[in-house]
């Protein structure tokens, strides 16, 4: 029984450095990335126990994903399919004012035909949190279901869930996205979500304080964050507001900023911590990861405690 | 108006060096290799005015392939879609006693919706030599239909239509695979087929000069050539046999070889060599090849006729 | 015959990464880079039918240049030399206060010695635009009389010719630059120059908007474009006055700058547009370019589009 | 509870391309390696329920240890020290007639000081299997006193006990191991030693199979296993002789075959295999392992099953 | 005879790239490392004779050091160990807010033991200035007496004695440190002292101005220098205050920043410049120092001169 | 004053890796190469004292051969040019039955304008040995006489003139060599040369003690060596003839192999050998510098010694 179980997809990462482009390039970096084992990495390294549920095909590029996981402490419980793909993203880094550019192949991958019985149940219902995001239903209808059913299993059993909105445009249109995650919202304790991703999604407008209350109090979740960039985070958490700025950095590579905060934040929350501490925890870890090269937040509570209460000499290097 | 016309697919080849394995490597080679691609440049780089036929995603995956192409002189002739795949494949080089492994993730790809309607059929009525191979018709129905409408049409049209078996097992069963090679046999003047497949497929034993002399007497072709790795080649033309030993090599990667021998040998044939003559270029091309990393027979006319024709020192620098 | 032409000469690019020096490096990046090609890869990649006149050794370091041309759609027409060098230069890439350094090799370069009747006189009168540079008079004396009657050619055929003063210290001095420079004037249609070129070699002072002005008055070119690096740049055309604001970038590689702001420029030209559309075109290609390492513009219209008229997240991120 | 457990110290691995030298190289490839953790991998990867007893600094360099081996599927059961060093090797590898030269720079490693009392006990007595090697003791007296309590308290508690001489000139002299090893043996079920190292240490003589004889009855070992290099390997077990012949190789990287034969034999011995079985499992296992580099063996089931009973094209790559 | 010898310990320096950790790098970049060789390279890249004292394993590690030195005009004067360990330090390179974080892996180098016998006195005696840093004393109570003993041979044979506290919290405490460099102070004519260790180590507190006067007056020094990173540099020398403010930098690298400058400051002093001459020229040494990967000033005196004394175009590109 | 001083060019070494192509590397791998330095080189990392003269171009190309050189332990004694060019040479490693190919771009090198008098002439008068090579007289005509007069001034001296006659068919021809080299044969005490070469430019034929029975019987050297590659080589000497074979290699780079064998030979004559033993040891070093990437042997004393006298387990290994 792990205290963090997520569910999603995990892609191969191939990353040009920046400058390089995909046209031109001649060698690409590989990693991996998925919103959902990016939290459990987060959460794994900051000290929780975690699993991440998922499928995966049974090939060399299936077990990279799971030997790159495994190292950072994440247990992977995985349905292998005999022959179904591997998702994969490419990854053309930019700067100012050219847009990272990220090119999704992820059709057919085998999680979009994972289905509730290719897991154990009990997984999710032994669990202290559930997490999963809202990528992993629009990827397939019948991956639609399954997440729908995980969230109800999970919550019917106690396990608090958890879920961030992650709206992608690539995968599906803001009315798409309203209809399918408004009918999950009921089987969701936790709700993250991107003020942008609000207002495109649900069409809330108002300031951020007004949309977090607004969102709870249409949708009666029990904790709603809204992360707003470099703007930071607000939480609405049994009827109080906790605003949390973000920390400065010198951004390496912003993919997977919301998942090491929502990481470092379930960490903080399973290990008793009151919300604006857990919120903190979140936003340095959420720092932290974009020092860091590829979607993973490779940090140790160390690091993160070192931010949060910063002392020495400040000189930027330890020697 | 080219001389040599070719129609299949092309991949991204994400390969690992020797000693590396998928489950493990940081960094991919990117480079692009399609047995029909291989062909045009190969011989496009003999001299030869090369086209290549295809369909590929308007994306930097599809603009990445016709880029590498154009620096070899091959001009791409392209239907771009909108939204399909670029196809990929994953090669996992080794030494003995681990097999090289390739893990293909072609499914899906743009070519598989290919119809002869998306190109200019001038592009193939007036080439002097059609090319495709075997595994073109074997990614879909549709590309079967493609390809045989094709070929038909250029052998109408007076051009004159070659073709490679390249039998894969990882995509069609051998009762598959001759049953659909079989029906476009009638449109193919030029047959090229390792001697393995043609024992796979169609169930051929006796000496390798039998078999050609068989596939001839069945098909009909006009010229037959099996190829034998390492022992070399056999032709049978206009009722003559004739043999040519493979070149020793010091194989670097031998990916592409068979397509380097035909890119060789139809450069020759295209400027008018007789079987023989053109026989040896194609062995020679090949064995430069594999001198070569990647799926590219990166030559020039002067590397194979100092193959062909050896003079100077002996000493392998040149200096 | 195609739309833009351009002649000089390219050089091998052999340069460090930042924070490395020459003295000490043990890996060089090798490109390929120079005015006049520069200009065409920008233009081909924009949708310009472009080709670039010059003379290389045929050796592999020549076809290392074509290869890499063609790549980006560029044709090629080249006298190919026998024996000849191949132009090199070398690039120290620095951070501040530390100067980039440029060590040219280029002396005795085959383009050296390229005379007007090494290339068919229809390239260069068939074309819509004509572009060469003021480094290409200033490498030999041969070369500065092929520059000219090739300019000559061109403008009494009725092809505009376009011409960026480029002027370069390690090459001449500004008396000597004038002197050359004046000659080719009478045949320049539209003049491209960097403010601080024409304060150095020509002496004009006063405001950027003057000086364009008076170069326009003192010369009667049709098209006068002054660049001011982020100041942007001021256009003097057929009496009118224009100005292009930079964009702002978080430059990887500034070299070739300037000819990707031509390239978009004569690009947009040459497709009929009004030179205040052209003259943001070319800003807009000039800021992409500088995120990408090298000398060329890789670059697509779609890029240069979504800048001069962005739309969507602003996230700085495709996903 | 693991099926195998090992005990040893895991070194960073910093080495060179074949070709360079410390001396001047720029780059050092960063892996791990130690002879008993290489064991475990090899086991785990192979199936097996693997877990590695050691002492590391709590440091990123104690980290990057226990992640890599992590990935593999072992489970690494640590006494984190707060202050010692992380043992290194560095590595230059060489083809003939220059030999491979192993620089170690492990003294004073936090293993040195690792006592009984580190580790909980149930790990090894619950074990079906405890491994270790001979370069355990050679490290400090400390560690000598907790290798020989570790497997006394393996073979009381019923878990088979496994070692592997591994004898290493720069750590000791013969006379030093064999009064050390000497000790040792009563506790040791399955001794596997290099023919070399044998007939240095303990100056027997005659044919391999006599030598095998010999240390079996003169220790009274259950099983004893003389490896050959590419002369195979011979089993001596319950009185009966098998012999394993090698498999043949080209070689990328020779370290840690042995550990791959260990891994392989051990792996399929706790599954039930008999002794010949087994031994042909871990030879075909120290095959793969050569084809690639690092000292861990990463291989899979299915890579070793299809070296032992081949089928197939033969044609050396799989597609 | 050199005019500068500098004694102390050079370490390997294995670096990850910037957004790479520890943990999880592949490949490490191998430079070498050590203030008083850093000061040496610096004064000898600007032409002064300049000889490094050591003590270093005879092995591949050992010859790294010294061939590296060589290469930049170093002269290495080298104690050959049998046996003992080459020093080692890791660096994690980091980008706000994460720290850059070094692991130092030095304890029993060689260079511990090393004895005033070691060498040939006149080395340091014939020498016009003796530099060594607060570092030495601090790696072992051996290495304290042999630099009390080479400071004071140094200042009793009329060579002058420089020395730079360069304070390292992870090698000795602020009260170690006071007790042992109070004792070497006598022994010291030019003592430098970054702002902050002075006010750790010795409790100074007031204005910059105030802290170098005082310890001018407590201590007895002929010249004191002050450092303040980014705020530059005073000098107290002979009852007169000099300030020097820092050059701006895009800072590649910072490690051996303050080593750049004492090179860049003595190598000038040696030269016969007054002390505002020299102070300017070592903050020019420093800042090119920051431009460059490594903690080595690979500069030169034109790059320097430059800096000091700027002509010419300004935009940041020579060519 | 050095025992060994050598005379000639040293290029930039810009090479693809195995199985690259000039046409399409994207990156060069830099290090520095010349026959005389190379012999330097060899001679002083086995302990000999050796300087080497050239003429460079005073620029970041010139220091970065002195800085490689020194760091060898070679002293170079520069005559530095304010503009010439730095001499370079591309290689295109390849495998059978490709062979690696050459492109030479030295022409108009710095050193093709040195005369004796840009050299301190007791340099040459003081050393125990001078060496050049047949390619310095072939670079230019200022050259032939130069290096005519140094051989000249060096024997006039007292000091031993040694040379290897190195023909390259790029840089003349046989009967150009045969006239120039002629000339100079009265000043070389000591002669070495292939045995091709000596076919080819003399036209000698026989067996090749017959050859250098006839070379020094026609012109009176002391030391004739003539050397057959894998066929070892011969000596004539004082009137005997003596045979070294060569040891067997795996071969990683082969350029430079004659340049080892040429220094090893001369280290260990100046050090007092006879002939015999220092052909042994100059073979020796010629086969390590085949398993070392680059022009140079990185050898040490101890590396040649272990080759000629092996001891040990042979397990091709060190640990």
């Amino acid at each position: 029984m792990s205290d963090l179980v997520t569910f999603g997809e995990t892609m191969l990462r191939l990353s040009t450095p920046v400058g390089e482009r995909l046209e031109t390039a001649r060698e690409l970096d590989l990693r991996i990335g998925g919103a959902e084992s990016n939290v459990a990495v987060a959460a794994a390294r900051l000290g929780t126990d975690a699993t991440w549920l998922s499928k995966l095909p049974d090939s060399p590029l299936g077990r990279r994903v799971t030997g790159e996981l495994r190292s950072h402490g994440v247990d992977p419980e995985i349905h292998w399919a005999d022959s179904d793909r591997q998702g994969l993203y490419f990854i053309e880094r930019a700067s100012p004012p050219r847009e990272t550019n990220v090119v999704y192949d992820r059709s057919d991958a085998a999680i979009t035909t994972a289905r509730p019985d290719d897991f154990d149940r009990s997984a999710v219902t032994d669990a202290s949190v559930f997490f999963t995001c809202g990528i992993t239903p629009a990827l397939s209808d019948r991956l639609a279901e399954t997440t729908d059913e995980l969230l109800r299993t999970a919550q019917k059993a106690g396990t608090t869930t958890a879920f961030d909105i992650n709206y992608r445009s690539k995968l599906w249109s803001p009315p798409e996205a309203r209809e399918q995650l408004s009918g999950l919202f009921p089987a969701i304790d936790v709700l993250v979500a991107a003020e942008r991703d609000i207002r495109t999604i649900f069409g809330y407008d108002g300031r951020p304080n007004d949309i977090a209350t607004a969102l709870n109090s249409d949708f009666g979740f029990r904790t709603v964050i809204v992360t707003r960039g470099k703007e930071g985070a607000i939480a609405r958490h049994d009827g109080r507001l906790f605003e949390q700025p973000a920390f400065e950095t010198e951004t390496v590579d912003s993919v997977g900023t919301g998942d090491a905060f929502v990481g470092g934040f379930l960490s903080k929350r399973i290990d008793g911590a009151a919300v604006p501490e857990a919120l903190e925890y979140g936003a340095a870890t959420a720092a932290l990861k974009q020092t860091v090269e590829g979607d993973l937040a490779v940090v140790t509570p160390s690091d993160v405690e070192k931010l949060v209460d910063p002392e020495g000499s400040g000189s930027g290097i330890q020697r």
